[in-house]
């Protein structure tokens, strides 16, 4: 197996981008749960995400949800975030909270309303322009929830159309990246339900078309390290969406729910490129903190992340592939989870000082102050949450 | 296979409740989609719900749920149901809608927390107690999120505890309804996850504490079915949720996603002894219609219900055992499939009109004007929805 | 909705093809139970598939599957079955009974078994040259168990590298079909396990390579008709294995276990043009009789698709569309309904009367004495079965 | 967290019974790959077994399978294990390979034929007389492939009765243990698919009938933890099948699929005192090593149980219980997950060599010859596997 300081270096190269509407509050159909200190406005949540930069030195960058986190000024957000020691990422779009959409959005048979939503990503690309982001990402909630409510096929041709309008919309180095996900909010069909369907979208598209691949959303069972190894192969592999569910899209914390599973996927993004400064693979968290503490929450998924990384990274490669030249079962597997079953916390803490980062960031920050702080200086006005 | 005339006289026998809460905005965490014309209080819902009887006669009944159904005086809502030709039935438990419930209610580790979840159910009999409701149906939304935020097995102790008490406040012919289910809200662990559970609960309370199996509660892949003839068996089975789903807890139209399934469950029930006038069983539907009318959508369901029912009594019993008996398995199969594809829809129609009732429910009830009433109506005001 | 005389003529244009397989002995991993009068050899297996399509009119081929159907002289098993009024049609490879195979076939690491099982495809051209089928159809059992045993990525490049090879071998309209499967025998993963990757291998090899869809080969909760309207739309669906399955790949009788995915599927069949005299799309079943009558069983099988068939056929599609241009998600559901609701079996009784046929399949078989006479007839030798 | 010497001790106290039938050949429906060296007969496959405990200290007990391990003397079986080691455990019965069994065992319509399956179970307690077994083990295969193919609720009273009789039958502290199985081989409905269903039926027996958990025969999703934690608070949790598996039954290694469903799983036996000399739960490995080598695989299995265990026995339940009364949702999951990340493998060889066992034990077999000797001496003959 490869040593820990045989990987450190590779180990910095770790970026993870926050997604805005983890610090607001969530929940589900059934409630959501405020909490104490919760930003008001996209200012306060990339001061927040900035917390989890500052100790964990792993997010350098927060993604903004459009239109939750629209402000007037998109510049003076950027400077915000610079300020903070973070930059802004990733634009999301959002075709799924206007009652227009309760159909569809750039899948609907009503032209106008396709309209709508593809003005809404120009909007986006718009501001992308401002705040310097590469990645529009496209989550469509778009889907059917009854057999025959509407026509599967012709709703793809929709969605090839309303994409290719989009596409050609972005400039320079942007890119579009399209995600997938098995069901949810839509019961009976998906538009974009799986990576095939995504795949064969975004290379009707072009080269700055890619997929986004989020934990949470395949059928169960699903070998998602599979599909990781497959995109990159297909050079389609643009972003993840991390996340761990038990069920369906529970969005629990990444690597909460299973741990072997994260380490196979991370295994499969080093071993196919995806991992580090050279890869265009970006990773992003997509969570809720519904009932935890939610900077405890970034800073714990973020650290999840990292370990498993380095788990990741000490695979003693040569020897795997030597094994599996050989057809040794047994011996592959165990040298594959030799570097699962170690303990890379102490390690990682010396690194994390070497670097000047607390050796136990989720200790740092409660000792810090800043929950109690958040919790007075924010104690009236609109929390902000789905929706808001 | 038997005749429709031999089975007419059974099909008077059906009885499903309506969910208040199916008149109301309902939806996913993604988004509720607001409709013109929605209830506003519980003397409309009652009013909607009583639609659905007059076009199909099917629905007597309407299920309340505590606190979205709280009014001051029990005997004004009693006597508004029966004014427009129905009764109040099932009380509904909510112990997952407030804040205190966050990790959880009858489970919580905080007695106080647990406490006022006791009392929350005893007010429940005390309004069963107004309405002459004889169930108290109880869903929990207690579980946990991440593996060793809780006791799973203190839980289950504190959860007997809890529902002992509730259970010695009945009096009369009250029931207890336990109701199960897979996952959601929860992620990690739900208290009441399966019908074991359920069952291992209620046989230690009494005779007066039966299940309740909503068919959108299981796992992928559970055959339903067995579990209606297990708890038949077992003389537990209390009451349905009815809905469909293709993939979790979709709550979609029953019957919409999967009809078969539908013909085998009420087959089991009939077999079982759980239809009809002189079962204990209840019949109860517990859906969403997200993004479908809600009144039409009622109708629509009872009336799968009621096509189902007619199927399953069509079934050749003599010669299905016959068939079964001498190992006969394509004959057997055929026996079954033959009346699930006998369409029953213009006898159905024909035994309405022999009963007063229109022969075509949803096209009477289109062409009643109601829907044009209430969005005239109920223009202004807060309409109801989960939480209202 | 349409008339069935609206739809007679297109029924006439249906064929589906039956593996022979299906007549030998299969089973489970737990025991394989032998049936009386099972044939000896593939000869004995196109007698009994003659058997199907002259009381159904439904079944003109026949699949072989090599080495099981491995015989001297492809044009005397070619004249047999014209002979018995059917023609020989896909031929199966079979790279997974032979010790060699343990770790994998063509994306085994070890290149001499790679190319065996190159070879052995090779030979099924060269059977397809002597046998007249246009298709060649490769499902793979390739995979691995455990985390790390081989490289899935390598396994990948080297399966285009040995599908490229195989693809260039073909001659004419001959096509190559590649069939994928989410699990089973391997266990951890399948090199083909979903349609994306049997997708973007077959766009790599050109326009005579295909996907086969096995109804039995997804993951739970899979929308299927999605992916038949896909691949449709993307030009790649080649041919189906039809089955069903309550759990994994349980290769029952075709629309035994969910009648209305059936009829999903093949209403998205028709719509995108797969189905009928001018489409390329191949229908085949692929299952297993394991504890019912096997000719029964294919009688049975092919009796369903065409009911379904029907029934698809008979969706008022006009109707649909404008209630689906309208939003009217209950009408739009209705109207699909109906058509399936809709008993077609008196129908298609006097349909196949008029044809020469017999009203009642399955009844004219059983009358036909053929039974009987193929236990007394094979009393004596080796049944065939998997492996045979 | 708990020391590792705090927890030493308590990990002499795990013992694993291992299955005889892991020794011989097995697969998939596919195919069964033959292995060299594998036993030919019951005496091999103690001798295979003993090897087991040899180089591990963990596997004291081998059960058998009845008729596969029939001998014509038991009590020279018995001394046979002894001589190497260990003693013969528990004895599990077969209803599943016969052809009277195509419809079921125990439960079969035909009196003759529950009679012969009883018969076989009265049998095998005849042997375990001799052979000193506490356990019967029933795993049974009946259930249905077809809807209406029998009458699931007749089948679960004749299942009642048929284990009525086998229970009476048992003498002394012998007990019975019923297993359930969510499918596979039946594909409609099994007649014990869950614990629930067991739970019922043993309850209806007596005290000294429980259930048997095997890790894989559960729905997609399922919380199995949780169900042992249920199963140890009602008293009925008899012993476990441990393996692992992705998808269905796939009887891979234990620990191979999913490490932290097995950490919690083990948290929960030994948190509800199911682990230890003074527990009547009883650990068993069932697992097939269809591509790897046995032995190896087994000595693998066992210490993951081993290595898992310990890690269980780590966690600082008083900080745990501290936590969760709290509602510190993230600090109790981190004290949950600090155990389960320790790597304990170096403590645990020098636990092993303190102990008089090799370190490594699969080094230690590879250096002891053995493999090579069983190859070379068991050359000639028929190999057992199942059905053997």
């Amino acid at each position: 197996m490869s040593t820990f300081s045989a990987i450190a270096a590779r180990l910095g190269e770790q970026a993870i981008e926050l997604p805005s509407w983890a610090f607001g509050n969530s929940g589900t159909r059934f409630k959501v749960f405020m909490q104490k200190g919760v930003p008001r406005d996209p200012f306060e949540k990339i001061a927040d995400a900035a917390q989890v930069h500052k100790f964990t030195g792993l997010a350098p960058t927060i993604a903004l949800h459009i239109p939750w986190d629209k402000v007037d000024d998109y510049g003076a957000l950027r400077r915000h975030a610079e300020e903070h020691g973070i930059a802004l990422g990733t634009i999301n779009s959002n075709t799924f909270q206007d009652d227009d959409y309760k159909l569809g959005s750039v899948t609907h048979s009503d032209e106008r309303i396709r309209q709508k939503a593809i003005d809404h990503h120009f909007a986006c690309i718009d501001i992308m322009h401002a705040t310097g982001s590469r990645d529009l990402k496209i989550w469509l909630a778009d889907g059917t929830n009854y057999p025959g409510q509407d026509d599967m096929r012709a709703r793809q041709d929709r969605l090839a159309d309303s994409l290719r309008k989009i596409y050609d919309r972005l400039a320079g180095q942007q890119r579009l990246v399209l995600e997938y996900k098995f069901f949810e909010p839509a019961f009976y069909h998906t538009d974009v339900p799986d990576w095939g369907t995504a795949y064969a979208q975004v290379m009707a598209l072009g080269d700055r078309a890619v997929v986004c691949l989020d934990t949470g959303h395949h059928a169960p069972g699903t070998n998602i390290e599979f599909i990781v190894a497959t995109l990159l192969r297909l050079g389609k592999l643009g972003s993840f969406d991390f996340n761990s569910r038990f069920y369906a899209d529970d969005d629990l914390i990444v690597g909460a729910a299973d741990p072997f599973q994260l380490f196979r996927i991370l295994f499969e993004v080093i071993r196919g490129g995806g991992y580090g400064r050279q890869s265009q693979v970006a990773f992003m968290l997509d969570q809720c903190h519904n009932i935890e503490d939610k900077i405890p929450g970034q800073i714990r998924s973020v650290l999840n992340v990292q370990e498993m990384t380095a788990r990741a990274l000490l695979v003693d490669r040569v020897a795997l592939e030597a094994a599996q030249r050989e057809g040794n079962v047994l011996r592959a597997n165990e040298i594959f989870m030799d570097a699962f079953y170690t303990d890379v916390r102490r390690d990682l803490s010396e690194w994390r000082e070497s670097r000047g980062l607390p050796a136990k960031p989720l200790a740092a920050y409660a000792a810090s102050g800043y929950a109690e702080r958040i919790v007075r200086d924010r104690a009236i006005g609109k929390q902000a949450g789905w929706g808001a």
